[in-house]
């Protein structure tokens, strides 16, 4: 619930006009039902604006400089790193287990998920992010095709098997952690992104795909998806839909 | 110290005959000074090879299934992810501040090693890591004059600025952490790796070098370095030194 009049506990810096790595955060908050204010989003008057997010960059007011955004201001703490920002809010929204062994099983997979965002990144990015993506395009489609083959089929395939032994629908333990919200971003983004690729894989994943809806549908998130809150997919995040980039899962399939 | 015949709380398992990701948790293991087995690189016959690291990630003998290594199993539990792994270790091994700001942003500036090192191993497998290296060479060029020009700048200079900054000559607080010896990993192998790229730009990190300098002489790593427990850089690791590759800081600084 984001309200620049309420009082917070927690702003949230983040490139404004895009979902980004903001958004694992942003859903984290969604989910609690927290008030925080979602400062770059804001009007440059009040604050906002991607200068909202240099300037904690250069000057944070704090210590605790960090290298780049999403940025998690919370009293005197000044956090980066989404799975750092989640292991931190994880107990204060009761989005983790209470269970020492769970609660590094959730960072544990939460940095899994950072690893696959990485290289959903790198799909489009191959060679620069300093580069247009146009001057590395040929590079991204042999990417991608290289993604959709072998690396999301086996990073889905390693959550599938978690939650096929899950016997309450979550990833981890007995209720939902920040480890679903995010997984259900992963999961729309990849559709997003890869639909004809994400379609052909979907049969081998009914666990995670009932995960997504199940998230769908949580009180918070519904609430959050309909709102103005929610940016839309577009080419200047994580996941991005480039008609040439939408390979299918088997490239050779018809090339006999 | 690792020894088959000692009993040790600590199991690392990851891939024999290379530093990898492993090497955070060695050089973090072996700066404390505990023990630990170091089990891939025990003899077959002892229940070590790779055999070891593949029956962990298939049947870890516990619910907390890894996907990949490095594996630390220490007790009931079973830790992967390296950032996962060292943030558990940090105050058992006394190599984290006891203020908890301080060990969130230990944690912080990991993860930004982490992604450093994802880059790193990039630059030589830009497309897949199923294909060769010979299969990707082209590319690997464009991205590791990319890396050696933009990213290793951005991001040892972030690095470099906090070490200025500190009081004691370590990243954070007044003491040795686990960012640190990671940090060194880092310097060692980027040496290793660009060594043309990472001379020229030597100069502008001072206090990093003189932190490389400071962790070789600590007891417990000068110790492991001089030891057969240190393998050498090569190229199977993430750092690996390829002629094509070592790509000077300024590639069209001769051009003209």
């Amino acid at each position: 619930m984001t309200s620049s009049t309420q009082i917070s506990n927690f702003d949230l810096y983040y490139w404004p006009g895009l979902q980004g790595r903001g958004e694992f955060i942003r859903l984290a908050l969604e989910a609690a039902g927290v008030a925080y204010r979602d400062v770059a989003r804001l009007p440059e008057a009040e604050g906002g604006g991607a200068k909202a997010v240099v300037g904690m960059m250069r000057s944070p007011g704090s210590w605790m400089v960090p290298l780049a955004p999403p940025i998690l201001k919370t009293g005197d703490l000044v956090l980066a790193q989404v799975a750092n920002i989640l292991f931190f809010l994880g107990p204060k929204l009761d989005l983790c287990s209470e269970r020492e062994d769970q609660r590094w099983y959730t960072n544990q997979l939460q940095l899994t998920i950072t690893d696959l965002v990485a290289e959903i990144h790198d799909t489009h990015h191959p060679i620069s992010t300093s580069m247009y993506y146009e001057q590395q395009r040929e590079e991204a489609i042999k990417k991608a095709q290289a993604f959709v083959a072998q690396r999301m089929p086996k990073f889905l395939n390693y959550f599938e098997n978690i939650i096929q032994k899950s016997t309450a629908g979550y990833l981890i333990g007995e209720h939902l952690s920040y480890v679903d919200t995010s997984m259900f971003q992963v999961l729309e983004g990849l559709s997003y992104a890869f639909p004809t690729a994400f379609a052909e894989y979907s049969g081998s994943i009914p666990g995670l795909l009932a995960l997504r809806d199940r998230i769908r549908k949580h009180p918070g998130i519904a609430n959050y998806l309909s709102s103005d809150r929610r940016l839309p997919f577009n080419e200047h995040g994580i996941f991005r839909r480039y008609p040439e980039l939408n390979v299918p899962l088997h490239p050779n399939k018809d090339a006999s």
